[in-house]
């Protein structure tokens, strides 16, 4: 498998392990079957190659005579290491000029950059890990609430890992029997049980359906909640996401590369991350053109939201009008919560009484937020399920629905007594799509496409 | 000494030692009598307050029944640390977020934040490094070339301490001489000879000197050497910079942490830093006031500037108009470097020649650039000092001037067969200023001023 990687298997490879900048330390990781050998090279100090694993050193490193740094080198013996493989981690000052300095000596010494994501595809090729593991370990690194750090530590813990391959394991074992009977094909003979089949199919497909029904949930917790405000002109749209954002910034405001091209602005209410989209206001007329691109624009991300709040102006709206307003969002799959804004401004002789069931606030003086907000966790928590293991991953949903389709073929197959062969076929193709989600089936392009999506040094 | 320190010295200190940001890892450091004991609590794995020095541990960091990372756990037991206390070094996921629940894990077990630089303060109060190293520190995590490197590493590693420790301690045998002189102050004696406290005075002096001498370099290699591009408008400043940053842009561009607010552009030649300032045109007659303020802005780079590099367009001024320009920099301490750009448009015909050395160049063909890079060199080397031990911290700067006042007192007072008294006055004098720089004499103000530089984590 990776045959484009197997060749570069034997390189020792190296990288920055920490995030880039200045900081008072930074570890540069070096891996492989050379790595201590090549470490020790540029080392001044014990000699790092006799040293036993999970063991610290103090020591310089040299450029011929020159001192480039004082360091701490991390000796991991393999097979105990992260890769697997032999691993230096070396601990220097977080200077990028010194770290430029290290990784250009191990380089010339023969160690070879890394590439993103190399040190975990090691890791799994050296079955430390399996592919969800693995995968796994990029989302927890991306993770950045309680939600999105929960499932991805409990995949990479092997906890969803161990419900596939025990689901496997029993179709492995049926699948024998099958074709153990194809090469007694002229006797006649049913090694495997027909109804126990049938029985586990059915009990698998019930586990694969409760975990793809968790993907849009666990999807969401991942990627945020894609959340729209909408609403005419001067509803009050900006002040609303100032309110939700300002009173939640403190939570994020920390917490870096959160990718800021698509996404407007996020906040986090019990754990669970909101993409919140401002967008332009809805007129029925737009007064050019410029207006018009910008309301379509508006009417594009709403189609992909998952809530839209449509923000009126309660002093000025009338039910009729706001029925008249919400018409246009009767085809939107979102949900659409109306909020009457600028309730701090009614009084009893402008209130007006409405049909559909609607949240008054006032983005001004913050009234009513904190409602909105246990409206928008009432939403997320209807869609959340009580399944431990949750799948956020589109690759593993993709797989999930194969392997559905598949056991469903062999549901049919066994109601229309189907041959054997034909059977055996079917199962095997849900055991495949089984083993492409944990890795026991990989190709180079998949492991390529997966690793390259992690950051240099992991 | 830091008193305000002392009262915490007990507490047991957390950070995120690695820069802040996504990376495959981060170190969160604790240092502490408690260090071990309180990370134990958290720790899911071997009892680490059990472990030996230097080893590292795999295990699971805690939040009651929450995995909230797998990490490595690295013990230093003291005295053998870093800070000379006991101290984890945490290694986790490089997730921003599980790095603060972490952090905040910690504190709630007992830790305390550690403040800027606080691991490097109790390295010093532990005795592990002198203050002049303790600044190198923060020195060598910013240095950004081959020289400040160079610089920093050095005084880290003690070199400039050592020279000083010299010096103060053949002092101090005086010193104590002469002190003790005054106990027989009835009998006349002198165990101090005076032509060899002479003799060593002079000797001090002329280390002292040749190490203040070395400032004015190690600053500018420190800080970068302040070079301003100046003259007329249109005479294609702006094409020189880009031209002389482009070129040296792939050595600089990597390295963070360059402070834009009041660096414009800085290059690197042979591990030299230039920080290279833009300027508004200089006309006679400013169109405006705005105009005015810019060249008023110009004059007051070209005051704090090393060298200017006057640009003038030598296919349009005379040798006589040059002159008349260059008058405007007669006050300035700055060397001026004269160079005739657009040399390219120059034929038999339009050619001028000057009587000052010029530089010609094209900053557009870049032809030129690398005569000019050479110039740039030649005034920096005729700066540089061939001691090996190079001053680039003002503070220390100030205290050898002092130290040096002091000492040329006592000369004259040998001179004037002062009595042993006022010698011995002058001489602890010396030696406090001398004692300032390596932090035998320290005042809490000091400390805090020093240490609040750092980075935290450091």
């Amino acid at each position: 498998m990776a045959s484009s990687s197997v060749s570069e298997l034997n390189d020792t490879i190296c990288a920055l392990a920490t995030a880039g900048g200045v900081g008072a330390i930074g570890v540069i990781r070096v891996s492989g079957s050379q790595a201590i050998a090549l470490v020790n090279r540029i080392f001044s100090g014990k000699d790092l190659t006799q040293q036993p694993t999970h063991t610290v050193h103090f020591g310089k490193i040299m450029n011929q005579q020159h001192v480039v740094d004082e360091v701490l080198a991390t000796v991991f013996v393999a097979p105990r290491s992260y890769t697997g493989e032999h691993t230096v981690e070396l601990s220097c000052h977080g200077s990028p000029y010194i770290q430029q300095q290290i990784l250009q000596l191990l380089i010339d010494s023969g160690c070879r950059s890394a590439k993103p994501g190399e040190f975990t595809l090691r890791a799994f090729l050296n079955k430390k890990m399996d592919l969800a593991q693995a995968e796994a370990v990029a989302d927890l690194i991306a993770s950045n609430s309680e939600e999105s750090h929960r499932t991805a530590m409990m995949q990479m813990r092997g906890g969803y890992s161990a419900q596939l391959t025990h689901m496997r394991e029993q179709l492995i074992n049926f699948a024998s029997l099958i074709e153990l009977e194809l090469d007694f094909a002229e006797e006649d003979v049913e090694f495997a049980q027909r109804d126990e089949l049938k029985q586990l199919v059915k009990n698998l497909l019930r586990v694969i359906d409760s975990l793809t029904e968790t993907f849009d949930y666990g999807n969401a917790i991942k990627n945020g909640i894609p959340t729209v405000i909408a609403g005419k002109p001067n509803a009050g749209k900006s002040t609303l996401l100032n309110a939700l954002i300002n009173d939640e910034r403190a939570i994020v405001s920390d917490i870096a590369g959160t990718t800021r091209d698509t996404i407007e602005e996020t906040f986090v209410i019990e754990g669970i991350t909101f993409r919140l989209m401002d967008t332009a206001g809805i007129r029925a007329q737009a007064a050019d053109t410029i207006e018009a691109i910008g309301i379509e624009r508006t009417f594009d991300k709403i189609q992909k939201a998952s809530i839209v709040l449509y923000v009126f102006d309660a002093s000025q709206t009338t039910d009729d009008e706001l029925e008249q307003e919400l018409k246009a969002f009767a085809d939107i799959n979102a949900i659409i919560i109306p909020v009457a804004n600028k309730s701090d401004l009614l009084s009893t002789n402008n209130s007006h009484t409405y049909t559909k069931p609607i949240l008054p606030i006032s983005a001004k003086t913050h009234s009513g937020i904190e409602a909105l907000k246990q409206r928008l966790m009432d939403v997320v928590k209807k869609e959340e399920v009580k399944n431990d293991i949750i799948i956020t991953n589109l690759r593993h949903y993709e797989a999930l629905r194969h392997a559905s389709s598949a056991l469903h073929l062999v549901l049919t197959g066994l109601d229309n007594r189907l041959s054997g062969e034909l059977l055996a076929f079917d199962i095997r193709k849900a055991l495949y799509h089984l083993g492409e989600i944990t890795g026991e089936v990989t190709t180079d392009d998949l492991l390529a496409n997966i690793f390259s999506k992690f950051c240099i040094g992991k």
